[in-house]
């Protein structure tokens, strides 16, 4: 979706990719075949190109951050993306300048298992600080009781890095898309509502169903973590609606988000139009909405196996609905194969039209 | 434009071009490297691929024919290009289903020109049957004065069939984009208005700015004449609307055409993604126009010359200005090198928009 942005403004793209046809690839780009961790992959993709930007973070940051140094163009810095790698610095970094995250301490040895117990009062999830994502590496206690238990069940991750969060029980998770240009300023766009399932995205409404006062503290809490990162592009701010209707920022993806695909019916400027313009210098588009309402549901894949698409026409029956596949195969369960985004006159219309397009298909 | 329709609907689009890095491979197409009117390339790509199609009328029929006779699937059908290529028989075609079409005769002899003259009153255009496009192949008396110095001016053509018109006067140029699809069920798009500049289409409004009862009949002329044709697609009707406003067919275009582009942002539906539908036969989308007013201008190139694009920064800096580059080299005089549409609350605040943005620009 990046590359089908960029192409009308006029660029040309080339991809680092481990697949030989891969969706960019199937949109107009040039590959450069090669893992997203691999040095000399990633020295190849940026010395091709006259700036270098990602749209998945679990890339090798030590390559990125030394082309930084050596003149090369990465947008945003290498240095942003290796403190958001790490949830845990990720954390710090917002905290210290004042964007409220829910409470969080380190794990390196026992003690600080207790001391995570002890101040949350027993709602503790601990995470991985680094390489996960939908929900992995993320073990909440549930069940298992005492602190012992908890413990030995983290032996699954081995010796990663771990923290621990206190579970802050929300209303709502919004998101807030925020684009950032080469000269610091930003352009946000309006707040929406993700709905998650086992967490992954399932679906997102725009702009979401809260309060004024709550779409303007989003977007202010939003704004002011993005304002702390240097380099250009858009940022996909996760946030928590508290039950005491506080704002929390949850997780910051330094990329075009799963939150913000809607834009591209939906919005003056698409997010990937937008980031487009942001890493390259271009001026950052109008972010407000063309229509009332739009709902996007994910296209996750139900079963392991060939791709094998149905129900595309009966979708495509219905008004202003619009299918995006990303061409990806084999189809894998839950892995993101698509979407559909349905723009209607209220939220109400729009939800119920895009749940009815989702149950059409199957992957 | 078209494979960036087909690629979110999850097809794989093979194009015949005789450029080695043309608009459509720049946007994800694989290449048959070859020209419009050679037999072989035209067969090897209706052999790799399940259904072929169209985006400019100037190729060879005949082989298409053949293959379509063979059972390959063609969209629209052979023998609808072929009424069409021939701009006579398009008219008598168009004339026997009592479509409203310019009073015409054929030109075969020195005496039908003294008819055309005599039926016409002098106020005659001369039009060469087959490959005129943008007001090449016609040829209008103007300062001429007498029939015989027009003659000797048509020799510019050759021998190449030629047929004469009535010039009626028109008050606007109008265009109704219709679909068909496998069935022939139809779905036509709001009526615009195109205005030209030197024959080449400059501008078009959307909708048209004339009375519902005009929009009415363009919606029913151009629907009437869609419905006599075979196969499916999407089809561009050129329209005039006559002094005492009366709606005449001008000209068909069997395929995508300018006067649909700025369905990609205004509409539910681009024309793009339409054609892609009917001829994949999936089912036909919603035609609805998703703002009141769009306004679409051409980005023509300005002089001969290497590709040099200027302004672009400053176009973006508009609000819900969309632009779209071809990526075609060199810039030529006169050559559509990409277009600009605009969205607004009315139409004369998109037209002034996008006139401004457009003199912003230079390619």
């Amino acid at each position: 979706m990046l590359t089908q942005a960029a192409v009308p403004l006029g660029f040309e793209v080339t991809v680092l990719d481990p697949a030989e046809r891969g969706p960019a690839v199937q949109a107009g780009a040039n590959l450069i075949r090669g893992g997203l961790t691999e040095p000399e992959a990633i020295s190849r993709l940026v010395e091709s190109t006259d700036v270098t930007t990602w749209e998945i973070e679990h890339i090798d940051t030590e390559t990125l951050a030394y082309l930084e140094a050596t003149g090369r163009d990465i947008q945003p810095h290498a240095h942003t993306l290796r403190i958001i790698q790490d949830k845990l610095h990720q954390k710090l970094f917002l905290k210290s300048w004042e964007v409220p995250v829910a409470p969080h301490i380190a794990l390196h040895q026992y003690s600080d298992y207790e001391k995570a117990f002890d101040l949350f009062d027993g709602d503790v999830i601990i995470k991985t600080r680094r390489g996960g994502y939908d929900g992995r590496g993320n073990l909440a206690p549930e069940a298992e009781g005492s602190i012992q238990a908890f413990r030995r069940a983290t032996e699954a991750f081995g010796d990663r890095p771990l923290y621990a969060e206190q579970i802050i029980p929300f209303k709502k998770e919004l998101a807030v898309m925020v684009a950032r240009d080469k000269l610091g300023e930003l352009a946000s766009y309006p707040v929406v509502e993700t709905v998650h399932r086992d967490n992954i995205c399932h679906m997102v409404l725009a702009p979401a169903p809260v309060s004024l006062e709550t779409r303007n503290r989003a977007e202010e809490v939003a704004r002011q973590a993005i304002a702390q990162f240097n380099g250009a592009g858009i940022f996909g701010v996760e946030l928590f609606l508290t039950a005491d209707d506080e704002v929390l920022v949850n997780e910051i993806a330094p990329r075009v988000h799963n939150s913000g695909h809607h834009t591209i019916e939906a919005n003056h400027t698409s997010q990937f139009e937008q980031h487009i313009r942001a890493v390259t210098g271009l001026p950052l588009g109008s972010t407000e909405m063309v229509t009332p309402a739009a709902v996007m549901v994910n296209i996750l894949g139900d079963r392991n196996g060939d791709y094998d698409l149905r129900g595309l026409n009966d979708v495509l029956e219905l008004p202003d609905t619009h299918v995006h596949l990303y061409g990806k195969r084999p189809t894998a369960k839950a892995r993101k194969m698509g979407h559909i985004t349905v723009r209607a006159g209220d939220l109400d219309e729009a939800k119920e039209r895009a749940l009815f397009a989702r149950s059409l298909l199957s992957v």
